[in-house]
């Protein structure tokens, strides 16, 4: 199997690279083929500009999807996003791996995001019309493929329970693994989340990597987060609400979006 | 009153920014000050690296959070960060105003936030011991401050509705209005989203500026989000898990949060 892992952390001597050295490791003794993008070491381009649309007049107005769409179908975008869509085209299973900040990714893999995915490849992908609003939420160009987070955060696993006052870490992420992951076609693995790591001792660290190296010995056999397809009748058209009469009692917010 | 506009649009002929002027010129014309941090005009740098911290040795290993509190402690940040500090300082309103991409911020407004917001300013602030997690969630330095976002999105209003198929659009700003903006204090008022942004013919600008207008106008009337504040009682301590006596019967997820 081929695995893509963007790796988003600023230092090369972190919990954070040690553990991504770990999951390689793992990922190439069970017999798959780790490509790793290393944003800060590949002094990835963060944000989205006119500079990215190399084909846009130079006076020209930026509306980004426009744009996006125009130069994706003429196969316009710059050499670096284009190298990274190759890779995920090439990946049947997408790691993103991050530390996170402010309850969500890092910037640089933000803009990782908002530069790699395109409209035609990411979204836009299917008829837009009033019988059908496109091939997402399950089905699109990575239909088939799997992908998976990897998060450390500095805070305690109790603040991020159902309860937790940071609010649950599943609906934390769900704005990621639902709205970056499913939409384009991913099955979406449960994520791997290590808390408290900026207190690790030797043991902590051992712990968390060999939970690590579980997860990556069974991605081919860990059931997906059960997220419904959009286009497989749960959901009324073109208003894309979710019928009444499929919500369980009591559910409410991100949890109806799962079966 | 002072207000501070942070803007993240690529393009300064966008619907963005014209909306931005329209606030900007309701605020002053009900006698405010106002800034604005035009993050792309200003080539805001995204990324945090090693160069963030001056005072840390050239091989030094980067553990952000520790570089970023002793550099605050040492005013040994860079001048862009100190700049935009300054204005949070002076502000007694924050608006973030961003067009949605991925479901949040754009990466330059996500940079902006993983800068600017200090260990000792925006986290790491009070006590921390088995009695008390610090002073955050309604607490912290910009306590008594209003914070409030402008987005815009291109998806229909109905995908963003609570039985819509992205999500409720206030549980996918929850990590934004709560881990960003009251976590470091600030009553946080409703957002205002304009949908379908790209459809937008005259009179449906004309009808989200007006909206817009209107709540800079009552920006010091609007009642805030009611968070519940971390240190008001209403979480045990030290696992700041909200007290199940007072979960509302059916309520889950981030709706737990809110009185």
């Amino acid at each position: 199997m081929n695995v893509l892992i963007v790796f988003a952390h600023p230092d090369p001597r972190s919990l954070n690279a040690a553990l991504r050295d770990a999951a390689v490791a793992e990922l190439e003794a069970q017999g798959h083929t780790v490509r790793v993008s290393d944003l800060y070491a590949m002094n990835w381009k963060t944000t989205v500009d006119h500079a990215d649309f190399p084909s846009l007049g130079e006076g020209e107005r930026l509306k980004v999807a426009a744009a996006s769409g125009a130069a994706f179908a003429a196969d316009a975008l710059t050499d670096d996003v284009k190298a990274e869509q190759e890779k995920l085209l090439w990946a049947d299973t997408l790691i993103l791996q991050f530390p996170l900040w402010w309850f969500t990714m890092p910037a640089i893999l933000k803009g990782w995001v908002d530069r790699v995915y395109a409209y035609g490849l990411a979204y836009g992908v299917g008829e837009h019309s009033d019988r059908r609003w496109g091939d997402r939420y399950g089905e699109g160009r990575f239909a088939g493929k799997r992908a998976m987070l990897v998060v450390t955060t500095g805070g305690w696993a109790e603040h991020y329970a159902p309860r937790g006052i940071n609010g649950p870490i599943d609906d934390l992420l769900f704005p990621i693994n639902h709205g970056i992951l499913h939409y384009p076609g991913y099955d979406v693995l449960p994520p791997f989340v290590a808390y408290r790591v900026d207190r690790f001792d030797e043991a902590g660290f051992t712990r968390a990597a060999e939970g690590l190296r579980e997860r990556m010995r069974t991605l081919e056999t860990t059931a997906p987060i059960p997220f419904r397809r959009q286009n497989g009748g749960d959901y009324a058209i073109p208003s894309l609400e979710l019928r009444p009469e499929l919500e369980a009692p009591g559910a409410s917010g991100f949890a109806l979006h799962r079966t």
